[in-house]
């Protein structure tokens, strides 16, 4: 699959020139195609057609091989049939062409062309060369004209220059969604289709253009990745960069998963790996082609918010309220202004206007040229209360004047601006350009707003979070240790499990693993009643479904025969299960909590949180973070369950002990980060979680281990 | 506040002729722009200027008053100072004009205005003439060019006719909305911005034109409204009509909520309640302008689809998966094709192209002119199992041929068929504007699409479920009954209320209520233990808080010391507590409920359920019914909560009683509405649902009295 280390694709993207092999003189086939987007969009390289069959294409000299191209060449088009490229790679290799783009389909998307794909890989191999595609629509650089690819899109001429980019792995679908954004006002620079990637990765562009200074935002039409673990690291490198990725992922199955045993496995669905990625680094979610441009928009706006305290000034009471109503849905708040601002505020607007956030400067605004309302802007900006403002656009004869003595206004101003534009687009639009061009987003409906507005908050949060990480110097909570974990894969039993998880401080209820054979003869109990009783055996992983577990045995007598009674039921339930001995137990207490974790097989290792039963199973209210992380974190993940309450303390029950809560997660995290090599899966369910200090205990607990 | 018989305002909306008292030459003042308006866009009435100081205006004869207008004269239109308009109303009124518009402000919405709003009303009532206003845009007619008010949206020349209407609360936000709105395409008829609504009232508006043929759609910018009730009724009349009334309505705050005392009331806020209007009466809730235009082109398609079951066909696998995930979680299905379906699309397609829902006759349909693209269309659409399709659109020079073989084999039938644009809209804007000319949506984005879909579904079941509803002849379960109720208002105690609710047939536990001395006395216990002993005082409504339960007692000496513990309790609580005596019950065992119910002072008797505790309280997963309802709607209102497989068997677990409990839910819906003249509210708190065939009991309940 890709390289571990990065690309470097500035030459790909900027090359001095560029080789078409089957290149053609008409214009519908797609080697026709490729020559025309080349010498009709400015690009300034050298255009080298490549085909025995001519002298001349389009006025340019044809070349009968890639080995007579001048040097030197940076990059090769292929357009020829599938079963031609593994050969024309080679050449190309030879002839020292770094880069190719390959149009040609025929290989691993369809059924027969399994070996042509094996021949493909194998020629890159050899040759050296790196390669988007095959399968793809092309690559282009819009703020050089350079359009190597095919397609509707590559020659739309009205495509806008600008700072984005878009990686797409669905050509036809992303680069469609390019040409909708460049018709609502964002500018491109690299799109790239990548087609089926039997070389260059989805992630590969990625982490190349997100480098780039001239790209401020990277846009990215996912279906899917293998490379999990590296899609953390690229979104922690953006947040890093503070420069937002943002990932529009379709596809809600996921491939290739293997079977699994734990509770936590089944909990740990794909597309709930990938919405932990994008939760956490530092990407921006987006889930249409509106979002898209909106979000856009308010990124290029260039502002972050210092924090989700929303100011918002209309000129309309309703639709200050829904503003207001929209901004605090997603998750901004509209805090009181201070005393100073309505003062403020109430000297500059008519008397029945409304100096309370939302403000409603009233449609006097008409009257006065908007004088009032631009000052109520800049007035609610400059209030310490205030991290953004959404104002509405104004429209007429009065527009302009207003947007040109606003922009002068906001010169300085270092909190987020975004104006919803009230009325059609094509409503003073010389206005709505203006403001766009000196740094005020405006977006068309209300919604669409505060999303954008919440999206800006979200990114600019995840900075900070990120940045905190960083400072944080805090030392593992428990040193790696050493396991003893038997040969082979499978399931151990449960106080093995526990054995091993003590072995990083995850403390466990008091137990004794006894021979039915010294159950028979005890004379007292091994340990205060109440007790559980269960059958120790790696063969039987969920011991309440095989009616081995018996609970709040209060007497030696009900112990004796709670054990006579499992150990028949495990022989009902598996005949050949192996039987390690009865586990007796004391019976723990306290809210019901589940810590797990998988090793995913492309994430690796994660951890998932949640409280017990159907808070879990039935109502998804669960988290997960990717192992190891650190005691905050796992505060975090606690604070982040809609049930947390029951932990932190809900209608005057005492709060729970989160903080060792968290140092179980913490510890949980590493115990699965540090034995990644053998430790496939693990349940911890239940873990009790007692009033604050007193602790946590593990009831019952699973380890899965893979060879 | 409205009349409660329909108000018919045909002649408001189509009017022979038109006066407007303050009619001026100044085309900037209010006065002037009224001129302009009536006189710009085709309005073929008489228009008849009212000005005492002018002879002519605008080459119109001018009035001196409104008495020496000519006769018939259908609306007014004041656009003079708010201190004016009360005399010049009485004026019309004499002079035999039916419908006014007032334009002037300064009235309720300001401080000082509320006498002046009483002399208006006053005039309103005595003049014996219907107005909208005072504080409006106007009302208008873009079919007949009938444009009365004034500001920007009316101004405008592209406003575009056509079959939807709008009836605003925000004058300034709605109007701009349908300036948009015609913009993406939306064509309107009546608009009406409904001002102080001192007279005619957002729902007087709603309701004529949900009646009229030529509107076959209602969009409604909605704030608030105290005609909870009466919403109801034109939620019913728009599924009996089959005919949306797509609602936009801000404000999560509810004004003028009285002081509550139960569970149920803190559960059942405003938003709530609109919410549960919205959701079974013939609305769909639209949040933006997009999401307004999306689903006014869906529904002008004019088929509704006869279930959830959706067929994707496109030309790109990743815009397939796209609209199949957005589908899904829309809650549309994506189900398996048919045999047959598989089989012709496999002989129409390219041997690559996947006959699989979410169909993909691939990039191919480039080099046959969409031909074979267009045959998957029909062939997945004639599929049994299909109920709607989404196709994405084509480009370039094939695709209006293929647009037009489309409509034509599109003929006759009946499923809605949604085309998702998938470039930008000026990308062949003539193969939209001819695809949505012939009945087939075009909608820009997939994510929109989709919704869209749904929404027509949403709307379609609703309108099923009505009809059902209609055809149940379902019997009360219980007649209307008497009740024993005391004078005044205030809580009833546990005993009594639970004796109240028996009549109803809503079983309670066992229980006895004895005096403290007769608990002395006993020489064995009341009832068979395990007990719960509790006060029974109406002045002490939330026993747990004041320490008054004691539960789980099980021997007769612990009887007396939880009677004289909870007595202590109770006087250290309040001490001039009313005591009413000992409450001894039996212990109830199963999934706890609660089920209450209040009487909302706007929208009546309502009925609220889910599950017990947390579920309610902090995962907010309850439902609601305005009562009465039958026991259908009462499963309904069971299965819709989330945590319902806890009741309908869940892992393993037997299933509840649900029959049971959806007979209760229906008889707490027939008491509260038999008695919603003296019942202010009810808890029944917890209801424990017993496994199937063993019925529910209540464990403890609370009722509320109003005088």
């Amino acid at each position: 699959m890709a390289a571990s280390t990065r690309a470097d694709l500035t030459r790909f993207l900027n090359p001095r020139s560029i080789a078409i092999v089957g290149a053609s003189n008409d214009p519908v086939r797609i080697g026709g195609q490729t020559i025309k987007l080349l010498t009709t969009f400015g690009f300034k390289g050298n255009v080298y057609p490549v085909n025995p069959k001519y002298d001349t294409i389009a006025g340019l000299k044809c070349y009968p091989d890639v080995a007579s191209v001048p040097q030197p060449c940076d990059v090769v088009l292929v357009a020829l049939a599938g079963a031609q490229v593994p050969a024309v790679i080679e050449q190309c290799g030879k002839a020292g062409i770094p880069f190719a783009i390959v149009l040609s389909a025929g290989f691993g998307e369809v059924e027969d062309g399994k070996s042509l794909q094996a021949q493909l890989k194998a020629a890159i191999k050899s040759s050296g060369m790196r390669m988007v595609g095959p399968n793809c629509l092309g690559v282009a650089n819009l703020s050089t004209g350079f359009r190597a690819g095919f397609g509707g899109t590559l020659q739309v001429p009205t495509l806008k220059s600008g700072p984005v980019a878009m990686i797409t792995q669905s050509g036809g679908f992303g680069f469609g969604v390019v040409s909708s954004a460049c018709y609502y006002g964002i500018g491109f620079n690299y799109l790239v289709s990548t087609g089926n990637e039997d070389d260059l990765s989805m992630l590969d562009w990625v982490e190349h253009v997100l480098e780039q200074p001239e790209v401020e935002i990277v846009t990215v039409f996912m279906e899917g990745t293998t490379e999990g673990r590296r899609l953390i690291k690229i979104g922690e490198r953006a947040l890093e960069l503070g420069k937002p990725i943002l990932i529009w992922k379709v596809g809600n199955t996921s491939a290739g998963r293997q079977a699994v045993t734990s509770h936590t496995a089944r909990l740990t669905a794909g597309p709930e790996l990938f919405k932990t990625v994008f939760r956490h680094g530092g990407f921006v979610e987006v889930r249409d082609i509106d979002d898209l441009v909106d979000v856009c928009k308010a990124f290029l706006g260039r502002k972050l918010p210092a924090g989700n305290r929303v100011g918002v000034i209309t000129m309309s009471g309703g639709a200050g309220v829904l503003l207001a109503d929209r901004c605090v849905e997603a998750g901004l708040s509209l805090p009181k202004l201070t005393d100073d601002t309505r003062n403020q505020l109430r000297a500059v607007m008519v008397p029945y206007a409304s100096p309370d956030n939302p403000v409603d400067a009233t449609a006097s605004g008409y009257n006065d040229n908007f004088t009032a309302y631009r000052k109520a802007i800049s007035i609610v900006l400059s209030d310490p209360n205030i991290d953004a403002a959404i104002a509405r656009s104004t429209r007429g004869k009065g527009a302009m004047p207003w947007a040109e003595a606003l922009i002068e206004a906001l010169r300085g101003v270092e909190k987020p601006f975004l104006i919803n534009w009230g009325t059609a687009p094509d409503d003073n639009a010389d206005v709505l350009a203006y403001l766009e061009a000196n740094g005020v987003p405006c977006i068309m409906a209300p919604g669409r707003t505060t999303h954008a507005m919440a999206m800006l908050h979200e990114f600019a949060q995840k900075h900070r979070a990120w940045q905190q990480r960083k400072a944080r110097t805090t030392a593992r909570i428990v040193a790696k240790q050493a396991l003893d974990l038997p040969a082979g894969d499978g399931a151990l039993g449960e106080h093995r499990s526990k054995s091993l998880l003590r072995t990083y401080g995850i403390a466990a209820v008091e137990e004794r693993l006894l021979t039915p054979e010294a159950i028979e003869r005890l004379t007292q109990a091994p340990l205060p009643f109440p007790l559980a009783v269960k059958i120790e055996s790696a063969d039987i992983p969920h011991k309440t479904e095989a009616g081995v577990v018996r609970l709040n045995i209060a007497s030696l007598d009900a112990l004796k025969q709670a054990a006579h009674e499992i150990l028949a039921s495990a022989k009902k339930y598996k005949g050949d299960a192996r039987i390690d001995g009865i586990l007796v137990q004391q019976m723990a207490s306290g809210v019901e909590v589940i810590v797990g974790a998988i090793n995913d097989p492309y994430f690796g290792p994660v951890v998932t949180f949640g409280l017990g039963g159907i808070f879990t199973e039935l109502l998804k209210d669960v988290t997960h973070r990717f192992a190891p992380f650190d005691v905050e974190t796992a505060k975090e993940m606690i604070l982040e369950i809609k049930a947390a309450p029951l932990l932190t303390g809900y209608r005057g029950k005492p709060a729970c002990d989160v903080n060792a809560l968290a140092e179980t997660l913490s510890r949980v995290s590493l115990f699965i980060a540090d034995h990644a090599d053998r430790v496939a899966e693990l349940d911890v369910n239940p873990l009790f979680v007692r009033p604050a200090g007193q602790g946590v205990v593990a009831a019952d607990a699973l380890l899965i281990l893979k060879p």
